[in-house]
């Protein structure tokens, strides 16, 4: 593996949850497969899971680690290609990359949606230069159009959680991704990556969100779209709950009129479904305190294994550089 | 020991100061003891001294470290039970800890007073929170109403410059805890601890404060108090000097006329008395620069020692875990 | 060596390039010489290649590593001696040193100009009282007036790209430090550093400035300085851009109407000259995107060079450290 950046960059999907499997099941079984090597983690936004999770990976893999929160720690950076850096820009990120492949054997960087300009984010403005300028591989800890780690993890825990036996009729899981209600406009990183994955798994999915929220075409492909959440979460065995602000009216918010967190009462239309979300999540708000605090929830159990998607990749980067591939 | 939040979870001090005063002797003597386990070391707030004696104490005993400014690098936490997250505050704490569970062997804490709510501050409305929801060890790194790490330091330190024998004729210490100026208000956390601990010393322990700072009586229990400085002076062997607010009026600043800072000439007063503090110190405020910088000072001895009481508690929290209690 | 804050602490330049380069060409050689010893890197201001290339250089050789950024994670410090502390500082850099003192066993500091009275800036207001309360070695990380690890890595660049033969004639490569624009006032520490070690280089050094921009007498001593940058530019072999602000008119900006911005039309006066900056750089206000960019910069092996020039350092004070001296 090169780069980590979406799951194109992953060959093969069930290999990669069941090395993630084995490594759960025994994480400290390669201690020194990092050794003398360097993994820089570039913080451009806030972070908790991505954070101590990517510390704990590498540091199980003998990784060392060094840590940059960029704008507090270091310098605002400048993204336009030939700017004449005469305002409140100090470094290029040209010349930021050129030393962190310096310094560093793997770069991840978090870089979130700036939620300005649509195509900026579109084209992920900042991932795109930190991967144009690194000459060592780039691992994504969270971009503007997607969260592949995260979703990663959430694979992970959901093929913990699904048993294709007689007690399932062999049947592939509905699984629902919603859209849930938030105070401020989100990037759809999230959204976007899980259904990019989704669509790789054996599962159905559905994607219910109300109109106006319809996630990028690029990103939903064919996946079923329902503006009724009721009906999409009919006999769900899975609902992922995340916000996004609209994309087609970029990172406005159109009013709606349902109330579609989460509850109890709408959980009763599922299968017992299990109840996933990334985190941060707005308690009382994108679901309920009943929900988030049921036996449904297997949200922390989706914490801690980016523990273990994280491992895997750093685990397989590692490989690519010690073949030189 | 399950968690370290105060004096209560220490079983008998005498062997706690003992293990301390070893382990200083052999800082490095068990450099293996926390392998393969995590401590994540949580700041609500600043810290110089609990941030880096926590870091080494860790190191010396091979445990691996996350540090965490939660409010800097993650997000900010809500604290209200039930609340609808419909305004600044972004992660649960319910749900940070719930992440923190899944990621550390041991959590250790810094979470002030917020000097707003009596009611909050008095029922520890952070730290409860944290050993709500912990199911790991919890360490305090100095909370609402105690500093236990810094209590236990300050025990090491007085147990090291005191010898029972003919010159002391073989009598008790007298310790006085000195309120000294400042000028905002200050939480109680250290003034409680080191009542707390000092009474369960082989120490008679004074405490001086103008009318109206007098100590929750909680923690004051039946120790002396006198309102005039110069009377509790008399004779002291050591004397702690620290700012606190008013308990009774919460975190008013009563005016007081005489003045209370630490002089030389109010040390003539004692024993020759051996001047701690805690640190920060605000100089020529809460005591004079000729005070800190005499050889009475004892107070960067008991900054080192913060390094063998967090070892000493980090040691005994691994064996807790290691003998499954 | 027991300090490392000026070329003064280096006994022989020559011997510390030709270690620095052995320990470029096997940088993990000695991967235990800093066991059980713990380097404190202490932040006053932003970094990035320092803060990053010291770590690489402490992990390299087993030094345990503690970073504190003062001001965000701990205590605004006084500064001032005597200082009633009644206002916004809340610890004095005596004590903070001296806790430093407690914890580490080197202290290295960033520690910038202040820009704002030429007299503390010129006395090193900041380092020299860490260098005045410390009781282990200091390394600066940069201070008011020297970034001596940035001029040390400077020097192992030069000797890099620079063979005395037949095709340089055997004779000593032409160096011109040159002026460059800027935003703002930028303090005057690079350069004086850099004329300083180059005076110590088998070079010709010339600086190159604007009128009203001399350097302090004190770092320029006999070092040609010109005011016509072309003629400067006029086969040198080296070209260092950097901008500066007056030192005369303290922190002032003297209106100049020529524009200094180093282009690859002035690169045709050198001698295909190899470009060097310490990062970062305003790139189209210091130097063109063309110059920074050409096959003639050297200036991100340069950044690459500061793991090796601190390397060395560390390994130098760890060697007079275990030696007793």
């Amino acid at each position: 593996m090169k780069n980590f950046t979406s799951i194109e960059d992953i060959s093969d999907l069930k290999t990669m949850i069941s090395k993630a499997l084995s490594i759960k099941a025994n994480p400290l079984a390669e201690p020194h497969k990092g050794k003398g090597k360097t993994i820089g983690l570039v913080f451009l936004n806030s972070s908790l899971r991505t954070r101590l999770s990517s510390q704990i990976a590498a540091q199980n893999l003998g990784l060392n680690v060094l840590i940059l929160n960029a704008s507090q720690e270091a310098w605002n950076l400048e993204f336009a290609d030939g700017a004449v850096m005469n305002g409140g820009t100090v470094e290029h990120i040209k010349d930021a990359v050129e030393v962190l492949n310096q310094y560093c054997d793997i770069i991840a960087v978090r870089c979130f949606a700036g939620m300005q300009s649509k195509e900026d984010d579109v084209n992920e403005s900042i991932l795109s230069q930190f991967l144009k300028y690194a000459k060592v591989p780039v691992i994504s800890l969270e971009s503007a159009t997607r969260h592949p780690l995260q979703s990663f993890a959430d694979c992970i825990t959901i093929t913990e959680n699904w048993t294709f036996d007689k007690s399932t009729m062999n049947r592939k899981p509905k699984v629902v991704l919603t859209w849930a209600p938030h105070i401020k406009p989100i990037a759809h990183a999230v959204a976007n990556s899980f259904t990019e994955w989704m669509q790789k798994m054996e599962v159905d999915l559905v994607i219910t969100n109300p109109e106006g929220y319809d996630l990028d075409p690029k990103f939903m492909k064919n996946t079923k779209v329902l503006h009724d959440q009721n009906e999409a979460l009919k006999d769900a065995d899975f609902v992922y709950v995340k916000n996004w602000s609209s994309f087609e009216n970029y990172a406005q918010m159109p009013e709606i009129k349902e109330n579609w967190m989460l509850t109890q009462e709408k959980l009763k239309l599922t299968n017992q479904a299990r109840v996933m979300h990334c985190l941060p999540v707005r308690r009382n708000v994108e679901l309920s305190d009943e929900v988030m605090d049921s036996e449904n929830s297997i949200i922390y159990q989706q914490a801690k294994n980016r523990i273990f998607s994280a491992q895997t990749v750093f685990s397989e980067i590692l490989d690519g550089l010690n073949s030189g591939k």
